[in-house]
């Protein structure tokens, strides 16, 4: 979606750059040297129904505006445009859309095809959604194919009407089927974009690591992708109260949508005509119902649910399928997540961290973690000498720790995997610890369009390193080479980790201490 | 909406640009040379409620993110994302927000303050809606506080339940009172932005015109504003059929909306509570059915009605007010408007209008004009013989007329006024004539971030003239000097007209006779 600054003339409609699909031609953009197309039609869908191939047309079909976007619970205005730009594309759910950025549509090219999965996962979020998803330098710099693609999520995405016929029998699979037939487009075409349709990476942070953690158990996908590199995401499960299935749940949740719509078994054909907003007012107060019951805690992910068919069995409890096992993976996460200084609720004091003296540290880590506090203090500056020790307030070792129980599994079944933390502080505000997204524009190599993350001389070398990596990986399944500091793999006895910062390098093991005291004295 | 490469780092939270109003202080971002401050809430409202002022506040408030926008009837993907890209904010009734692009913040600057009124007019659009009118590069450019707002529209605008008792009198003035409440908040804070809150321009295309020209009937918008240029709009009255006034058919359709909610003069408040897509589906059924009444052709504009009071009659039917005689203005539009070839309904033949042959063209104004067409062909070549004469077929000579009728009318009160007429073809799908707004990124001097419009060495030094003519109109009250070609004030007798295209240059009385041709051709 940049509209940044051209500095040569764009190739405009009469002799734009024409892609030849199997079903037709379509006419994108030439933006400098890349091809851009915006908006791809990849399925066609019927509410609630499971999405179908598009058909073949005539003359061309423009690709130059980004497609609608799944529509939304609520779309409230984040007070982070400095450190994460939005952007928000009219929303409906005729939204199954790709976007593609490329430096050549020669079908002799066969360049490594890096696939976006968008966070926000089963609920909320698009393929645009944030500045820094743009594809366009991030194929610029690694001369690869880029897609990103809207999918339906929440209510349109899963709602489990399978007790009302087998006309809704896959109901709580369109979000899952709209994702299947995106790859299986990106398949079938991706090689008219210069792609290789045998060397897909799929890479995606938070909900985004979720949707490729499912990906990765849904046997139908296999051969669809061939490597991945997941930031931030899928190390919890949805939880189930006692006494429950998943399932049922699921289903409970549709027959009370259901039933606030005034709707029976004889009547239900008539879901698929209630404005949008009727549906999810219906679905959002079902929940409530459903939280009455459950819990308040009580949260739906509106993900699919694991049948032994579709989707074999989930990740955390059952490990990853054997037949992924010679994907290889770079799984990593950043340093602050959502227990950054960014975020308003966890501000301590005055809120500037780097003005604290060592007395005010002292005092909120005792606040915080009581006498131990002493221990986890000197533990952290042995661990991060070059960060100032307040940051230890806004470590998130839950979320590393989930990631490298990922990591463990991957190397239970025998797959080749990376990590990575990625520990850039952000001038904003003083001094803030990076948060979640924040190493988003670093991998597309979008850096120089985040207000809050743009330091020049530092972020840009940084994003140089990071966006290699994903590149080295997309290439040939391993992070390493050019301006990679060298990245040992995983071992089962050893946790090699890359520091990505304003100095990479790999570490070995070094927290694992610092993460147990921090575990200890949350108990 | 610009997140283009950043050259420099932006001024970041902790050290951000205060800017200190009479309520409190405001923090934006500095961007290079640019103070940028996105979303200033500047009133509040309730629905169907005229606007209050916002009370005071402590700390400072962030203003970073653009401001809600009021909810449209409908948001279409537009075919046009490279000829004029969207930005699609989030939408809320709670959207009165405006933004400044500065290049001070010291209240001794004095710099000119140009206030951009959207386009969409009383029924849609935003301060952000297109890329173009991203105020940073205009206000760089031309030294100049640039501010644009959003307000109220539609049904929330303008709806008239005045019959249902006197809380709701003036609720038919709600997008007007938005914009008063706007243009006092501009005259009392914008001199601690470094604008002059005594030289403020009013500037504006098509929608934005109408708001333009009901501002001047508006005595308490009188001394808000200094100067005002508008763009291809407001020579139109809403069309009102036989037998009826303006009043009562606002009223009328007000009344069939509060019946299609089921309400009535005693439980009217309820209104207030509606969600607004059951509110704005009761007003499109209540459209449908005065359109039944009224004939098929009719359309509603949601404008306020002139009430001798608030609105001090048209300026179509009355005339400017005296009291606006001081205001010098700049009034113009562009060769094809709604007419150009861009849009798909004008195609003819290939639609390639470069590629026809004198024949071909011939024909098509043949079947277009009769035989009145060789005469029609001939007057064109004289009048603009650097073009293809195929774009006669394209040319909007109503629009123009249309705009010379406003010139008189600023003539009859005395007033200073430019005439101009925007005439660059762009390259896009093999020659587009110039379409409505595409003269809008070149008062803002955003050319380059246009793809359709950007011609490296041509664009770029339109853009140059047409900004400074539009920046010395805001400093002045003359749009001569620096780069400008000599431009003639209108006089009674004598048209002149500044063209601008690749070459730029005023003419005198050039396009009379053609347009009496088409005007007679058509009838």
């Amino acid at each position: 979606m940049f509209c940044d600054k051209l500095t040569e003339k764009a190739i405009v409609l009469s002799d734009n750059p024409l892609a030849k699909t199997k079903n037709g031609n379509i006419a994108g953009i030439k933006k400098s040297s890349t091809y851009i197309f915006r908006g791809i039609k990849y399925a066609n869908a019927e509410r609630f129904h499971m999405p179908s191939k598009v058909g073949p047309w005539e003359n061309s079909k423009p690709a130059v505006s980004y497609g609608y976007v799944c529509p939304e619970r609520t779309t409230p205005i984040g007070y982070d445009a400095q450190v994460c730009p939005h952007y928000y594309m009219p929303q409906d759910e005729n939204c199954q859309y790709l976007n593609i950025w490329t430096q050549s549509l020669d079908r002799n090219e066969k360049k490594p095809v890096m696939v976006w999965m968008h966070g926000g996962g089963w609920n909320s979020g698009s393929s645009v959604e944030q500045y820094a998803y743009d594809g366009e330098e991030l194929s610029k710099f690694g001369n690869v194919v880029v897609v990103s693609f809207n999918h339906r999520h929440n209510v349109l995405g899963s709602l489990d009407l399978s007790e009302y016929g087998e006309e809704y029998a896959k109901s709580s699979y369109c979000a899952m089927g709209d994702i299947i037939e995106c790859l299986k487009w990106i398949k079938e075409n991706i090689s008219c974009f210069g792609g290789n349709p045998e060397n897909v990476m799929l890479f995606g942070q938070s909900g985004g690591v979720a949707k490729i953690l499912y990906t990765m158990q849904c046997p139908e996908c296999d051969g669809l992708y061939h490597k991945v590199a997941i930031d931030s995401g899928g190390i919890k499960e949805q939880i189930i109260p006692e006494g429950y299935t998943k399932k049922q749940i699921a289903q409970k949740l549709a027959r009370l949508t259901v039933e606030k719509l005034g709707l029976s078994k004889q009547t239900i054909k008539k879901i698929e005509e209630f404005p949008y907003w009727d549906l999810v007012e219906a679905a959002n107060q079902a929940e409530e119902k459903l939280k009455e019951e459950l819990g308040r805690d009580f949260s739906w992910r509106w993900e699919p649910i694991e049948d032994g068919e579709l989707i074999i069995g989930s990740t955390l409890k059952n490990g990853f399928r054997k037949e992924t096992s010679k994907i290889p993976m770079i799984i990593g996460n950043v340093f602050g997540e959502a227990n950054s200084n960014l975020i308003p609720n966890n501000k301590l004091g005055d809120g500037y961290k780097n003005h604290w003296s060592d007395l005010q540290i002292q005092t909120f880590c005792k606040e915080k973690w009581g006498n131990e506090y002493e221990t986890i203090l000197e533990e952290f500056k042995k661990v991060y000498p070059d960060n100032n020790p307040a940051d230890v307030l806004f470590m998130d070792y839950k979320e590393r720790d989930g990631q490298l129980n990922l990591v463990k599994k991957r190397l239970e079944i025998g797959g080749d995997v990376w990590n990575w933390l990625f520990k850039k502080e952000s001038d904003f505000n003083g001094g803030t610890v990076a948060w979640h997204c924040s190493e988003i524009p670093f991998v597309f190599h979008n850096v120089s369009f985040i207000e809050a993350s743009f330091e020049p001389g530092i972020s840009d070398q940084l994003e140089d390193i990071m966006c290699q990596a994903w590149v080295n990986m997309a290439y040939s399944g391993n992070p390493n080479g050019g301006c990679v500091p060298e990245w040992n793999k995983m071992q089962k006895d050893n946790i090699y980790t890359m520091i990505f910062d304003e100095k990479c390098k790999v570490e070995k093991n070094h927290d694992i201490k610092l993460r147990e005291l921090l575990k200890k004295a949350d108990k």
